[in-house]
């Protein structure tokens, strides 16, 4: 049975376990600081499909069949799945996974998709909903662009701000028992639109959202960032993370001391030519499997947040003169129980 | 605490109540058979928005506006909402409630997710993660016409299998206490695809997964159609309603005597010009409001199954030459206790 506490916030009473995750990326992720905490990196972007869109319900598929491997359990296992992905009309998911015969919810949260998905198989696990789920979200650069912006032919200018989409997935197969990694609790995002209409400008209209889900945790909870070994946030990049920064200090929350975002750290952007770092449902999946649970497995942390960030605007939106509305979910995640 | 029945059903401990609902339409579904039904019938499709996107949002608004009103609450009040539609990365429902300041989760599942948003929000309240939450979708023929098929103004000819996208929204007001209708059980559908590949023949995509997650809960919870007094589907239209009936029969399960499908429901194809019947999130979701949970307040039913059904498809996928995966989400949902 979840607990509530303060407004925003849901405590698990038998915090669901992470058995086994899988991140697949491709090739300008594997060539990144990362690069080699990967499961898989695929140097061809089409991972031998017909087309990007094709290639990235395969790296969903991918995911979450290394995850289910590594977690000892097969598809017929899990009795839901978490997904979603930025393609119009989640074709990542529905595609990627139709072959699995799972129960199927569907999300979108955009960028923020990762958070709301473990969070929600977090919530059937603990409430006995289900004994095993799964979580999984993707995002493809070639897919992405041409979707949202231009034909990649085109070769478009990218503004300074603009970040680079993650062609990528994670997949995180969770359980009422077992030893792993625990999520302990849960803070469900509002929609914050402070006007922003740039769409090249994703980590401004996402800051604000971010500042709002860490605050409502923050003072739900009674905790200060210094209780927990690190703070990530899904892809607000260097502008969006200057900003979260800058929100937050008006509060008096200094969160600059223990902050990562999963954008900066995915690309080196000294080297790397991806402007204000990555983006995308895949860039805070793969750096959460590859990276962040990593650290939790061998005690290099003992609790993190982990707030992904989403950007809920659409084409037809922008071209309709509309500003970006945003949001952002998060969970906290503790290292396995001795 | 939910407690799972056979393999794929989730049993409510404490069924959550429906304190309000409300339905907000367009002109042809006021003029159809349920007309007088509706909370608010719009003459004007752009409802004064200076688009046909905009006026979806608004119809959401409307929806949870006035079915808040009729539960006595205010959006403060609520604890998550749980929203979706068809247009590309849901704007219908990121704009429509980007004002209302409630905990956000972003559902797609196409047409079927007004059951996956009321089966999402009834276990959030059952499990104690939410006091009182909002289920909202929508749909609106014009946006949905210029973004799978064809601009308006080309005047493109529709087969007699094509469905009409319903112009609406409706929206459910769930809390743990209260008195009201009962969502009982949960069967989360899992993505159905037998290789139907004509995007102007939903109905014939959505059928099997609509018989898949009846045969489920039927089989899950031991009991056969005539244990409710009607079992709802959500815009499987004329064709794909006979294919359920089909695929069903094969099993032994005669569904005809107390079935009814909310895409033949919400207009008279005698005299509106609907070819195979009504379609969208906002078919099942309108229908559900203003005349399903109706019958079951006014004692009309004692106990029906809701199966919304949905298909996974994008333009993008059948540009692809990709088939049609589809899905089925069904609640149980019962008369107010005495």
């Amino acid at each position: 049975m979840a607990k509530r506490q303060g407004k925003r916030t849901i405590l698990f009473d038998r915090p669901p376990v992470i058995l086994g995750q899988a991140a697949v990326v491709g090739k300008r992720e594997g060539e990144g600081p990362l690069g080699d905490l990967f499961d898989e990196v695929h140097d061809d972007n089409l991972i031998e499909e017909g087309s990007w869109e094709k290639a990235e319900s395969k790296l969903q598929k991918l995911a979450v069949s290394t995850a289910l491997k590594k977690a000892n359990l097969r598809a017929d296992d899990i009795d839901t799945i978490f997904a979603g992905d930025l393609l119009n009309q989640c074709i990542g998911s529905s595609f990627g996974l139709r072959e699995l015969g799972i129960p199927f919810v569907g999300l979108y949260g955009a960028c923020s998709t990762m958070a709301l998905s473990l969070g929600c198989a977090s919530q059937f696990i603990d409430s006995g909903a289900a004994k095993y789920a799964v979580a999984v979200t993707s995002s493809h650069f070639c897919a992405a662009e041409r979707q949202y912006r231009f034909p990649l032919e085109y070769g478009g200018q990218r503004p300074p701000t603009a970040q680079w989409t993650v062609t990528g997935s994670g997949a995180i197969v969770l359980s009422d028992a077992g030893k792993g990694p625990r999520v302990t609790s849960l803070t469900i995002g509002e929609i914050e639109d402070l006007g922003i209409k740039d769409a090249n400008n994703m980590g401004a209209a996402m800051a604000p959202a971010a500042a709002t889900t860490i605050r409502h945790y923050l003072s739900d909870t009674h905790t200060n960032p210094d209780d927990y070994d690190a703070i990530f946030t899904g892809d607000l990049g260097e502008v969006g993370t200057t900003l979260l920064y800058e929100l937050l200090e008006r509060d008096g929350v200094d969160l600059s001391r223990n902050h990562e975002d999963c954008g900066l750290l995915i690309y080196d952007r000294e080297v790397q030519d991806v402007h204000a770092g990555g983006s995308g449902c895949g860039c805070s999946a793969s750096v959460l499997c590859a990276y962040i649970l990593k650290k939790l497995r061998e005690g290099e942390a003992k609790k993190v947040l982990f707030c992904a960030t989403g950007a809920l605007l659409s084409p037809t939106s922008t071209q309709q003169g509309e500003s970006i509305p945003s949001i952002a979910h998060l969970v906290c995640i503790e290292a396995p129980k001795n």
